[in-house]
């Protein structure tokens, strides 16, 4: 379907579906432990003493760096995405305790807020004469935006409106002050996040003017005379005096859709995109989502690595040169790949597409949920493709942005398995639920998901409308999953002729007790990179359905790249690892290389090989056994023939 | 013959030895280009105005980094270095009117010592106050040893003692400060360099007490109380709060005796080794040349770049893990190889041994003499093995201590060749040279060699003494080099049955007109690195006798990852390079992968492969010609079967 039609698809709100299975283990952890370790280290590095009124500030806590700004000046989004995760965790696994925690927080931030709504523990407490000093690079609004989303989230999740109303006041503060009207600012942030949280809060409230200030932000950014110029010239600093050298840094080096190249520090782009996706569907602008595709063919084809890891450098936390995806230094953080998922998700919301779920799912099941310990206790900030035993998962950071982020997106999946139109229900994800749907606000249906996913790939699928309605069913089948058989009520359903942009579209009245059933093979793949990805030439990786898959030192022994792999996916077996969820590995006949000599440097005839079985396991469960190497992307002889 | 022993191998004075050929052509580049460069650009740098008491200080030019001193801070290093050069370079080619800058120079710091004999300009004209404070970052002794280190040269190259007996004064102050001794200071310098220095003048000038300080020097280091803790508390320094954490950064962590691993700052490591051999041959020490053959073994065993780079990392200009050696990344800094040639050369003071000799040229060859453009007015600071064809020589740097290094030593090449003890005559490396030799002190003995060195590997050597006399001659037969043919006279010497420690020694009544004649294979040989070097899986490199070969953009087109070897040497074709010095580059047949997709990653199936012909060119002439891509480690398919 053409660009511009009047479908539009917004996800279900987090507690209309419950998820079991995998995603529910996940949920169990962070309800158990993640929920409760976000708030106690969040109180530890003394974020509550910068938001109470009523004791001394802690002032400086973390030196700031100039040049970067400082994570404290973004606390206030790090208790928000902590106090969202609670919401979901609480609604999932009620914990009064915690939620007495967060209203307590929430408490704090209605005393702290002013008479007109504006509301920043960093500038309020520790440097108001920094106050809308610096949109470029101090936060402000990026951590409003944080605010919003978590007050959405508290209300969503518990019923109760204190937060909610407390962001909405704040929310209008920006709407009086930012515009192109008489006497308004005419800003943006230069991390970007409040343009999605206000689209959020349009959607729970009903609100226009949050929607349309967010469109303003995504209309105005990159336009010239260029803003953070003219708010660097107003507060006495050289626009050209900037450590990131020119806007690509933060997506206003053109007017967004002009934009074609992604650029820059990775969340941002994604938190840009998000809302640019968004806004495209409320408002059916064509001219973002053709901006927007471009963009996403961009990222996927050129600057993505295979596990939906975005952004390879540390220096700018985000983008380089296109095909420069170095594994051992890749930075890949956490937050890039959930705000990937974001993005993705919100590609869907004017049609379903394989081109943007598939990759969702990819960035979900390996750049992203690879931040999480399996027991929810520690986190990984940068993702590498390879280590050579020093990478593992902290207890914490003086940047903890990705811990509470990948937590409210586990807790949170249940809203990106579907996308809801009027008069269609698109499946995006395969996972073990239970969902409630009104379509076009008036019809009742359930749906029930059987699966073992992402294990197996046999997935069945009761559809519960209240009175049988007829609709359309969107299911999508993996590009890599193209011999998927269907059936719905046992029996097969033509699944090629029905399928358009990776989505086989059932259209039919549906009745109580309809099932339908499908079968996604998940042989292994042996997969290659692009040629020009220099750091993966000679070498091939291994997925399994979404899943890519690694080696690790604890199972293969030391030197993972002395290992040659040399026989094809045909040859692989699988098997159940011990203790580690019932995942599943697979191993594959291969080499090894063997040194016969101590020198450093030989001539070639002194190498010798021995056979050897090396066993993958999923790329997002590494370093949760005994700590050592780590490879993704192995050497290749013989597999990729 | 075992450690111990009287031998003591020394090298000639630079004066005594004149190159033509392959070295010549270089010396001639510093002679007609870098020589005057580095005065100049020196004096752009404002360097002059900092010594020069008749003008205004210039104050702090370039900021200070508190954490690292600061380039300034050891400006008076690189202006010795420099004339360092310019003496030689004017030796070799009279210029009168870069002498009398020198001379102007000289006269400068005449004018700035103090009465006391202290002089260093940063001192004197910016931080007095900080003059002896910070003997661990502030370069003050290293700024002497390289003064001495030019005076010595000066002396040497034109008979002028004025400078000389500058620094003589300048040392005669260290030996009355540093040592055990009642009132003395029991301190050394953080960046060795002194301790080398202090050698060459003991043995220019024939005063024992240089010696003497410069073993002191040696024996303190790292003993306990450690000086730099009780220097930091002296000062109001915390010891702790040390950047570099520990003191393996400046090879003060243990007495040196003890050190057993190379660590730290790559050129302090060279440098304080290159002093400590030095030491071992003037006072037969055996405990130190124990230390420095572990050093030397763990050094060259696991953690030397194939070319002689070495130091892989930027953040301490120097060593990290074990066969931890990046390719892209490399630092590698050529002051790093510089001095490992100095080390190297030293390690031979007690007996000619190839271990020490063939690293030498190693390094020489390829990690050093890369820094320098062919046109000798361009430098490399960091020489990785890998460039995505952004890595180029720059014009100056902020810390331009490479330039100078690099230029003085091709322009003192010469004193490397040969090793002289009383009785015995050892050839280090071949080179179309003369050279004048006094044997015992009396015995006059003059070399000439022929040859197109490195690019032939025949070589004819007459010996000329002044009276027919009884010596040994010790030609080197690299490692590589083992089927070397080598002819007295005309007549065939069983080299095999004469050869120890990797030299051939002829020990007769020479006359004049005796001629020894080496034949040296110089055949392309397929290298692999050890397995544990990760970087290097998988991949081959390419050498001919000293030199390390590449691939180049320029001839083989870009995506040079992309390009397999699946054939042996044996295959290889040589051919001369247009306009590179009559250099040879060698031709090996080879795969090229070819994409038949524009995805990212994709299955398996869909790599071409296609035939082509890899040209590899010396890895040290790389990027003077048309700027592009660079590769040593090659894709090995077969080429090492």
């Amino acid at each position: 379907m053409p660009i511009g039609t009047s479908r539009q698809f917004r996800p279900l709100p987090v507690p209309n579906v419950k998820v079991g299975g995998y995603w529910g283990e996940w949920q169990d952890a962070v309800c158990d432990s993640t929920a409760e370790i976000l708030l106690d280290r969040c109180v530890k590095a003394r974020m509550l003493e910068q938001i109470d009124v009523n004791v001394p500030s802690p002032g400086i806590v973390i030196p700031i760096i100039h040049w970067l700004g400082t994570a404290q000046m973004f606390w206030d989004s790090d208790l928000a995405k902590s106090i969202e995760t609670i919401a979901y965790a609480t609604y999932r696994k009620p914990n009064p305790e915690l939620e007495a925690r967060a209203d307590e927080i929430i408490d704090m931030y209605e005393r702290l807020q002013e008479p007109d709504g504006y509301l920043n523990s960093f500038f309020q407490r520790i440097k108001p004469e920094w106050k809308w000093t610096n949109l470029r690079d101090f936060h402000e609004l990026y951590c409003s935006g944080h605010m919003i989303e978590a007050a959405v989230a508290y209300f969503q999740a518990t019923g109760k409106r204190k937060f909610l109303d407390i962001m909405c006041r704040n929310a209008d503060l920006l709407v009086a002050r930012f515009g192109r009207g008489p006497g308004q600012v005419r800003g943006y942030c230069g991390h970007e996040e409040i343009e999605l949280a206000l689209v959020r809060l349009a959607r729970v409230t009903g609100e226009r003017k949050y929607l349309d200030l967010a469109k303003y932000f995504i209309d105005e950014r990159g336009t010239q005379p260029h803003f953070f110029d003219e708010e660097s010239l107003r507060n006495g600093r050289d626009p050209s005096d900037y450590v990131f050298k020119n806007y690509e840094y933060n997506q206003s080096h053109l007017p967004v859709r002009e934009q074609r190249k992604v650029v820059g520090h990775a969340v941002r782009a994604m938190y840009l995109y998000s809302a640019m996706a968004d806004v495209a569907t409320e408002y059916h602008d064509d001219s973002l989502t053709q901006a927007l595709e471009a963009l996403w063919a961009d990222l996927t084809g050129k600057q993505m690595y295979i596990t939906g890891g975005i952004g390879p450098s540390m220096n700018n936390e985000g983008f380089t040169d296109y095909y420069d995806l170095p594994n051992d230094s890749a930075y890949a953080e956490t937050c890039a790949s959930v705000a990937l998922v974001f993005w993705a998700n919100r590609m869907l919301g004017r049609k379903p597409d394989g081109r943007y779920a598939d990759i969702m799912e990819q960035a979900l099941y390996n750049g992203a949920i690879t931040g999480l310990s399996c027991d929810g206790k520690t986190f990984f900030y940068d993702n590498p493709l390879e280590s050579t035993g020093k990478h593992h998962r902290w207890v914490w950071h003086s940047c903890p942005c990705c811990p509470p982020n990948i937590a409210r997106l586990v807790t949170s999946i249940g809203s990106y398995i579907y996308g809801v139109a009027d008069e269609e229900v698109a499946v995006h994800l395969y996972a073990e639920s239970t969902a409630d749907i009104l379509l076009a606000g008036n019809r009742k249906v359930s749906f029930s998901q059987k699966t073992n996913y992402p294990w197996s790939g046999a997935v069945s699928i009761e559809v519960t409308p209240e009175n049988a309605t007829t609709f359309a069913l969107s299911l999508r089948i993996p590009s890599w999953g193209k011999a998927t058989s269907v059936k719905l009520n046992g029996d097969a359903v033509q699944a090629d002729q029905l399928t358009e942009d990776g989505y086989l579209r059932i259209e039919r009245e549906w009745k109580a007790g309809d099932t339908v059933a499908l079968d996604i093979p998940l042989v292994p793949r042996i997969m290659k990179a692009n040629t020009q990805v220099r750091q993966d030439a000679g070498r091939v990786s291994l997925m399994r359905g979404p899943l890519v898959y690694c080696l690790e030192g604890t199972d293969n022994s030391d030197n993972l790249n002395a290992v040659v792999l040399h026989q094809g996916a045909s040859h692989a077996a699988t098997a159940v690892i011990p203790d580690l969820r019932g995942a599943i590995a697979i191993d594959l006949p291969a080499l090894r290389e063997v040194a016969t000599s101590d020198e450093l440097y030989y001539e070639s005839d002194l190498v010798a090989v021995e056979q050897t079985s090396a066993r993958f396991v999923p790329y997002h469960l590494w370093d949760n056994r005994y700590p050592g190497e780590m490879l993704v992307w192995v050497r290749d002889n013989g597999a990729s023939k």
